[in-house]
């Protein structure tokens, strides 16, 4: 296992952990700028804040500073009701792919989506089987534009509690299923991302990140879960400050041979969102070489 | 599958749901005479409901009315830091299994604790493992003395938002592994409580409700998950105002020969708890013939 105690070079910041500074929204080039001061080698942006800045000026800051990106921030929800919105997803996922391609980054990141319309709390039906079923062919579809692409699809199983609205991939067994079943040589193009908050409580992780091996894990993802957890979405913990043996995980991991960055993926709107972004990264990089 | 769309004999209510009137608390002898007089013909009360009435005083209306306790809420609890703490454990679990025989309940119910302390907010350490370990112990030393009692452990998987701080169980084919262990030839003594609301994100639901087959369905709980879900404890849906398809899983449950009652368990800080119980008893009714 790698020694993270003396350098922060295997860090990585997921841009919405500084997505506000202050309580005000914090634009991605200022995010880069901060990041590059402090010496982070990686960033996973998201599309929003990618859009709002204009991705060739993202792309460009990204290339000038030499900046890593360890993922791309999402691709993903792929139910709907009927033929035009499951075509709706579709090419808005291969816009997605383009744009991840564009920057360079290690991966598409998929939140895969739940039941159509959960989301803005009018769920169509609650069949979540033909959800998932949606699902698996959303990403077989798109895989075959990602592998033109050159570009890696991680699938991200959610926590179950967002199983309705965000993702009904929610254990990493299930990810695996959908992988080797659409990619079943295990060609490097299909693959998990990994993050502590969403799978830290399964009985079957070691076995299943096991399962996964070097070429199916394509991402990894840290924070900490809090005790109490006081809002379903955007309480997460600084690492260190829950109850995840993110170490011990992180063993897992890289016994498989991962060697890629530890993604700092934080949204938090009590705590860390209202804090100046300069103490969150300062936060990540000394927690980054204490609690990972 | 049997009807229950033409009365309520097999609805059970979970005195929990009911805890509240108005906002204020509501002693277990008005619940039971507000479900007698409905010719509701279960309840399942919880330990410090029985204890504020008086398990004497509880035990005769029970034996008066000719009510069945579909469950008893509940014994669990077992991880601890030290010889002390699991010892106080044992001994209050085994009250439970007196207590719940001296009532005449069809199984007490297992929320099986998660890492000590962090129910309170300080828990003592992040090993899960070792946790899931002091359950595993404590549930087998605990069947024993339930079986002289000739009183069934029901073990209810929690959902893995809980596996902190209310149960490291949190997966029915995790609680099925324990009971294979601790009581390989079925007894009868040793089995599950499953629960809707715990379960039915869980790709694996179906598949393992066939494992568990008759002699390990000890208890069938309702309610529904909402979208969005405010609250990660007391933000629980009555059955057809959320997402979960509670018929299909009753389908499940029932194909597996389990005929016993469809227990109603509400939490609910900001809705149910604030109306007049007689009104979510009514409702309950309504609901178990349309919705479950």
């Amino acid at each position: 296992m790698r020694d993270f105690s003396q350098d922060h070079r295997w860090l990585s910041v997921n841009t919405a952990t500084v997505r506000k500074s202050g309580g005000e929204d914090l634009p991605l080039p200022r995010i880069v700028e901060a990041c590059v001061e402090r010496g982070i080698r990686a960033i996973s942006p998201w599309r929003d804040q990618v859009q709002a800045a204009g991705i060739t000026k993202v792309a460009k800051l990204v290339r000038d500073h030499g900046l890593k990106l360890s993922g791309y921030c999402r691709g993903g929800m792929f139910p709907a009701t009927d033929a035009q919105g499951l075509k709706a997803a579709r090419e808005d996922n291969r816009r997605a792919v383009d744009e991840a391609a564009q920057l360079g980054a290690a991966c598409l990141v998929l939140v895969v989506g739940g039941l159509p319309g959960a989301l803005q709390g009018q769920p169509a039906h609650k069949d979540i089987a033909l959800a998932r079923n949606q699902v698996r062919d959303g990403i077989g579809e798109l895989l075959e534009y990602a592998r033109t692409a050159n570009l890696p699809l991680a699938i991200e199983p959610l926590h179950p509690m967002y199983a309705a609205d965000r993702a009904c991939i929610n254990t990493l067994e299930q990810a695996l299923d959908v992988c080797d079943e659409l990619d079943p040589y295990r060609s490097g193009s299909l693959g998990v991302a990994v993050d502590v908050y969403h799978v830290w409580w399964d009985p079957k992780l070691e076995q299943q990140i096991r399962r996964a091996g070097r070429s199916r894990l394509l991402a990894f993802h840290v924070c900490d879960w809090l005790t109490p957890t006081t809002d379903l979405l955007n309480d997460r913990g600084m690492m260190g400050d829950g109850v995840i043996d993110i170490p011990r995980i992180r063993g897992w991991v890289e016994a498989q041979g991962f060697a890629g960055f530890s993604e700092v993926e934080i949204f938090s709107t009590g705590n860390w969102w209202q804090r100046p972004h300069a103490e969150v990264l300062d936060t990540c990089i000394a927690r980054h070489r204490t609690a990972v």
